[in-house]
């Protein structure tokens, strides 16, 4: 009746912390203590060392955090589980405030108007209204939902893209490869919050920057990813930035993480960079999920939130 | 049948342009023009130079620019004619839109993550949620109801404060000199959108500061003036600021426009200054408003939004 937290990168004691206070019955681990591996039947997870959820003959349950599965689904040894999603709501308001803090920032000149303040500089500059300005949502799924109502009740056009088809009130929804060109053609600010497949990596290069908006209010087309860094094609985006392809953009994920010094998105112009604390979790809160999950499945409930491993997510 | 435009300080173009474009009946005119001032019905206002509007024999109807009237009230000659104050959807969404973006700012420590940006440092801080961030609303108005409910969609714990006793759902409601101090002492993001009265005139002093909650996530107070820079005493700010009593702030209004060089408040720290932005006008837009209201008056049907003069908005 163990629970394993294999969280690397990231310290576990925050998560021990959070599944003890919520349920005091279960012994609550980590790789590095003197693990019975027979006797752990849930793993709370995030990049697990590839091969070491397959040595706990017993588990039952892997429990991933974060709203993307890639740090789980790229070890070859994962054991066929079922795999739980974290998506709390306190998850999704975090990316949901973190995206109309970037769109915002972006739609209201909020970067122009510090450099005027840095030159003690009285200067404002013509305002377009947010009916004026097209936000494209990549990725329906809870965040992409959440994210385009938001902006939606703020009064931007939005559309989402989606792989399979969606519908939203209010939102103008395309998908597929078709759906995908004439998506981009119509959007200005693209938000990107899908998860990282094989069929999305690199996604985020050239020429998806080519076929956007041209002729919006802002002066060319921005991108926000709180999505995976993996999606980036982030030479291409440096490079769009730096000759005025890209307006601006605002990156919260990155290939390598964290971002080494040497990157050139560092200097790259326009470019608001934040470290992976778009939707930063919060370890009480997530525990308490998983805690009622566990007591949900030990009464025979199905799990919620289970990822689709055909399909990556 | 002619309309006046009386903008001091900003350019009267725009607004005759868009009064020409949706009024092609009328003319439209500035007290630069040969004006025959008894065939003057109308007048659209922005600090008229004081006098001027009781030099119109005929005059009908004062169109107020802005959500204020200040600007025109402290004309000791103005006359007693009925003062339409410009509220138009827009209008409110734009200071919307520019409260969201501070408060979001501040809440997510987004200044501290552009410091370290420009040391290319990845560093990630403990973000508290929503939940935590008790936002208080100064001036329950038009625009202090829509930032409110804005706010409180966002998981913010939001309570309003208003001269007159108010009910809004969801918005924990405080009024009068009694009410302030509960309301101060709750406060950890205090939203400024109160019209410039006798009675608000220095309501942002040292002394206000000192009652907010300092018990809040932020690690002290912060305050967000979208309202009017005459509710501010400007040497107080600074000085809370600089011995932090005040975390933070962004103010968008001050005592003299443009903000002169020599201000100190250019340097004070944790600082973000806007340039009476956060709710400009979009003269279109608000020309079809002031033509609707025309047709209206004169079709009998009483006038919307009028101010009351003897509240002083």
């Amino acid at each position: 009746m163990s629970i394993i937290v294999a969280v690397e990168g990231w310290s576990p004691a925050d998560w021990i912390e959070g599944l003890k206070a919520v349920a005091p019955d279960r012994a609550v681990l980590t790789p590095g203590d003197d693990v019975d591996l027979a006797a752990v039947d849930y793993a709370l997870v995030w990049k697990p060392r590839p091969g070491y959820l397959a040595s706990l003959p017993n588990l039952k349950v892997i429990f991933s955090l974060g709203a993307g599965v890639d740090h789980l689904t790229s070890d070859p040894d994962l054991p066929d589980l079922p795999v739980v999603r974290i998506v709390d709501p306190d998850l999704t308001g975090r990316m949901t405030e973190w995206v109309l803090l970037q769109v915002l920032m972006h739609h209201r000149q909020q970067r122009a108007y510090d450099a005027f303040q840095a030159r003690k500089t009285w200067k404002s500059l013509r305002q377009w209204s947010s009916a004026d300005v097209r936000v494209g949502i990549m990725g329906l799924g809870v965040l992409g939902i959440d994210a385009a109502r938001a902006l939606s009740g703020l009064g931007f056009p939005v559309a989402g893209w989606s792989r399979s088809p969606k519908t939203e009130p209010g939102i103008d929804c395309y998908s597929g490869e078709a759906g995908l060109g004439p998506f981009l053609a119509r959007t200005d600010i693209l938000v990107v919050l899908l998860p990282l497949t094989e069929d999305t990596r690199g996604i985020l290069d050239a020429s998806l920057v080519d076929r956007l908006a041209k002729d919006g209010p802002l002066g060319g087309p921005v991108i926000v990813n709180g999505g995976r860094g993996g999606l980036q094609v982030e030479d291409d985006i440096v490079a769009a930035l730096k000759d005025g392809r890209l307006r601006a953009a605002s990156l919260d994920v990155f290939v390598t993480e964290p971002l080494p010094a040497e990157s050139p998105l560092w200097d790259a112009p326009n470019l608001t960079i934040t470290p992976h604390v778009a939707a930063e979790s919060d370890p009480l809160a997530l525990s308490r999920y998983v805690a009622r999950q566990i007591a949900a499945f030990e009464r025979g409930e199905p799990l919620q939130n289970l990822v689709d491993r055909s399909r990556g997510y």
